[in-house]
């Protein structure tokens, strides 16, 4: 049995909870959140305990690995103290919104042999790994192009924008680290950024963007377009195209059942795509966890590392960067 | 220059004219109808000339091929008169609704050759024939199942049903061919018929049923489903699905466009299926008259014979009595 | 909690297991074979203890209910005992080959009031169950008619077969129950069967089909048409499609993921189609056993009866004097 | 009868003299090309007599109306001649690859008023052009994002490369009218671009990318992603999507025909896509010609004109500039 403290009890905390709780060689041990209600509900409905502090949680020594689903402001510091701890971690995306931050972690932890690894969900789908597959596989010849499309369903309200980091760094990173893990051993050297706020107040009110569209450029040459949506009233829409020298190959969205309906007005509509995160990556989230708890006992390296964690920012920071000079941005990632 | 008489000039003769109009190696000389306005109006629109006489338009020296678009009553008697004046026929299907006129016919022009076809336009429909090519050259292994939708968009009106012979001699016969072309020397050997009069009153009137279900067996063994409606709201449902021991192939149904549209109701719905058999069918009808021109200039039989026209009469027939019986009924061609 | 005893620890029990085991309302408790080697192994994967008699199973006052997955021939008297000492009762599918032993089971238990469900898991399937919805709630208009598309992926072996009472008992009765579960309140009254050996040598030495197809009737009038095969080598293909006065609705086949392909030789190729039941079901059978579980909770009455069971393999059997007869066979459920 | 004279008898002028020969109020008086051959060749397979000099092709008081095909480099001269002889002019896109010529041109012709078309075909294809309505009905809602895919199966010659002006002047050029197409009265400002040498050793000798990719921006905002290759091997890939705040719709590529395949390795592939601009837009090359004809029968002004192929020309060389100077481009159109 693999000992766990969650830290952070709120809404990703809560779903991270139920999956420690499933699984078959974990026990979730401990639950620390600063609000010390939601610790209580989360630990009542997967029989564990609340702790009142940090250092309860990590540096017990009955706890062998933290899954870290805390505020970001927090996630160096808890990363730091396990890792300081021996402990193996999970934290949830982003390390975090301030790059000397990221940085000043990993000279703390840089000679720290730990499994720790990045929430990067994405990675762990099926789909989009067999797109990831087809490029490592040369399925689809030599990659030329990748697009991908990643709307949210809608808009989140005024205070989780203000204190999310901005549309690249809380959504967009995804979409890097995605376009990262398909690229694989090609680096992303180029960003060019355009934000607009279209329709969204509460953006507007943060100063952020609701609408996004990107190209960024691989050392090989690839090129990749993203494009961002804080609101898609048909759904969750997540898509990967990925074009190459014999081929394509797409990644496509995904509907609740496969019902097909005609009627006088139209034909072959299908049933609403899945609406959000919690939805279309389920079997994702899960996927990742089992990773990290395969690590943990094999003792290997996860495949999502803290330099993912890293990399994925300064392509955010750097998109940040040429929305505001106007003209592209070359990545360097010392 | 072919020169070509068009026998009827009612909405099925009209689209005839029009195919030969447009055909650069063809002339359309003569117009007949019974209806003299009919046939003024269609040789006015294609600058033919129109005849008094179904002799004058048949027998002419001028005149090199017929084709029969007149009421089915007239058709063996057209065909008889193209035959002896040594006339390339080309006739809309049914031959007629009464076996033994058909016998008769076919007695009196068997010895006679000349090229002779039969309007069953869905052998020349591109996707459908990919479906019976896939048959004959056992890409789907050896054929198993074999089952065809077939529904209208909307019923006719009660004269149509009158004068159509009842729904498997004026439908289903379309249904019937296309399953003896896609088995192609493996003969249907047996029929069980089911018709119903679920919602239509002009059917109801006219003693004629508006859904219907078939099964159908081959001499090898092969089954065949076909199911009919007359009325389809969401546009003229055409498909063909032939399974075999190394897969399946399916002619589906084609849109007015390639557009696709998401809403907040429905996702990936796809524009009406085009609405019936002029839209549905518009290259074939041009293909099928390109295969009788073909055959003129070269002298060759058509791939749609007078025979086939009769054994889909004659499996109708037997799916009539499958009917009355209540059970099975075995299918001879003699 | 609800302490369960699992009857049958061969393929499908050993599925079962791991269901009761997930479930967080319920424990297995013991588990019976005939093999107590298969029921050690099971046993011990979902830390249950094994017994040596289905009386010790079944009659145990530690026990609320049992879940039967043994050979069919031993069902009905499993059944009984299980009612007769007050547990609910969950059975796999069919109650029995034999109707006159599903007659005496019925009268046996006639007067007991415990929750006894069927395990036709179809019924649960999502997909399948918008279409039954979409008839309830008339969103396609009148029925008009129905079509199930059921084939296997491979033929089973031998001893299966042997066993198994023949293909419309073993496979096509899943399909008949579908038929009644989306035609609700309106009776099939009419079969009409076509079964033939068309590839499969152990169907052939068993004496049983290997490909089907079936037209059956309601009182209303809706038409029915089922296919199936014991191979298509394409996955498990199961499909429904309703088709009423105001549309049609299609619940389709389900692939692993959402990735489509493009070469040079196929355009927009979808992954394979869900291998097999418990691929395709994995979700359906789950929810099944929830709604069991549910229903002892709240002393209601599943959804899927006894009656349920009996009325499928009395169509079974009239499909089998169809096809003996050749002709179409009225049904009564008395 | 309108009499036309064809400028330019290469493959482009080949297509267009057979659109004129097929259309029943235009005849095809005159065929000019440089190479007499050509000229020729394509007068004698449409019934058209051949000029030896574009005075006598263009300046004849027999002719109503010219269509140029011609090399580029002689469109303005064409235009401007054609126009001050009084004849409606129909030119094939560009209009010239120096912005000069093209402003030179513009100044000759400003006071004559006469029927003057540019060959974007593309705004007449039925799919692209549902999209544009939906954007004007605003059945979308507002316009958001507009992401146009447009590549070539194959990559042209070095000799054509050579003569076609680069990729964003002889390809992208489509992509950038069709999205001022969609955007109707909201015009593009803003261009960033991004040009690849990937595969094409021709394109490397010429100088030109084989690859690009693009963002542009409207003056409302809309963000507009356009991607470009020379080789997809799957055939033409042209879709355009446009995503708003009340859904989305896509403009899908077409098949040959509507057939789906299903083996062991793959499940529900289509047909090839159609191959080239000739197959995929045979109906849009037909419908713009029928526009340019009704727009000089009834004396109105064609929906592209002169302008639209000024305004794209001026995206394209600002492209260049984009690529070149690394950063986004504003748009001027005086």
């Amino acid at each position: 049995m693999i000992n766990i403290s969650l830290m952070g009890a709120g809404r990703i905390g809560k779903m991270h909870a139920e999956i420690i709780s499933a699984h078959p060689d974990v026990n979730l041990q401990y639950v620390y959140d600063i609000n010390k209600d939601n610790a209580l509900q989360v630990a009542k409905q997967n029989n564990a305990e609340i702790v009142n502090s940090p250092e309860e949680a990590i540096m017990s020594d009955k706890i062998d690995a933290i899954l870290i689903a805390s505020a970001t402001p927090t996630h160096t510091q808890f990363i730091t103290m396990g890792a300081k701890s021996g402990k193996a971690v999970f934290c949830e995306k982003p390390i975090d919104l301030d790059i000397h931050k990221v940085n000043e972690c990993m000279k703390e932890i840089n000679e720290i042999n730990i499994p720790l690894q990045i929430g990067f969900n994405r990675r762990f789908d099926n789909s989009h790994a067999k797109v990831q597959q087809a490029r490592l596989k040369k399925e689809i010849g030599e990659l030329e192009m990748l697009i991908i499309t990643s709307r949210d369903p809608e808009p989140p309200g005024l205070e989780y924008l203000n204190a999310a980091g901005g549309f690249f760094r809380d959504t967009t990173i995804h979409d890097f680290d995605l376009s990262r893990f398909i690229l694989g051993d090609d680096p992303i050297i180029q960003v060019t950024a355009f934000g607009e706020n279209l329709f969204d107040e509460n953006a507007k009110k943060a100063d952020d963007f609701d609408t996004a569209m990107f190209i960024l450029k691989s050392r090989e040459g690839v090129l990749i377009h993203i494009n961002n949506s804080r609101r898609a009233v048909y759904g969750y829409d997540q898509r990967v195209e990925a074009f190459g020298s014999k081929g394509m190959i797409i990644s496509n969205n995904q509907t609740i059942t496969s019902v097909e309906s005609y009627t006088n007005k139209i034909t072959s509509s299908k049933e609403p795509i899945l609406h959000f995160f919690i939805e279309r990556y389920t079997q994702a989230y899960k996927d990742q966890f089992n990773h990290f708890i395969e690590c943990i006992k094999n003792n290997i390296k996860p495949s999502v590392t803290f330099e993912d964690g890293r990399n994925a920012l300064i392509i955010a920071n750097a998109a940040y960067e040429s929305h505001k000079q106007k003209k592209t941005i070359e990545i360097t990632y010392e």
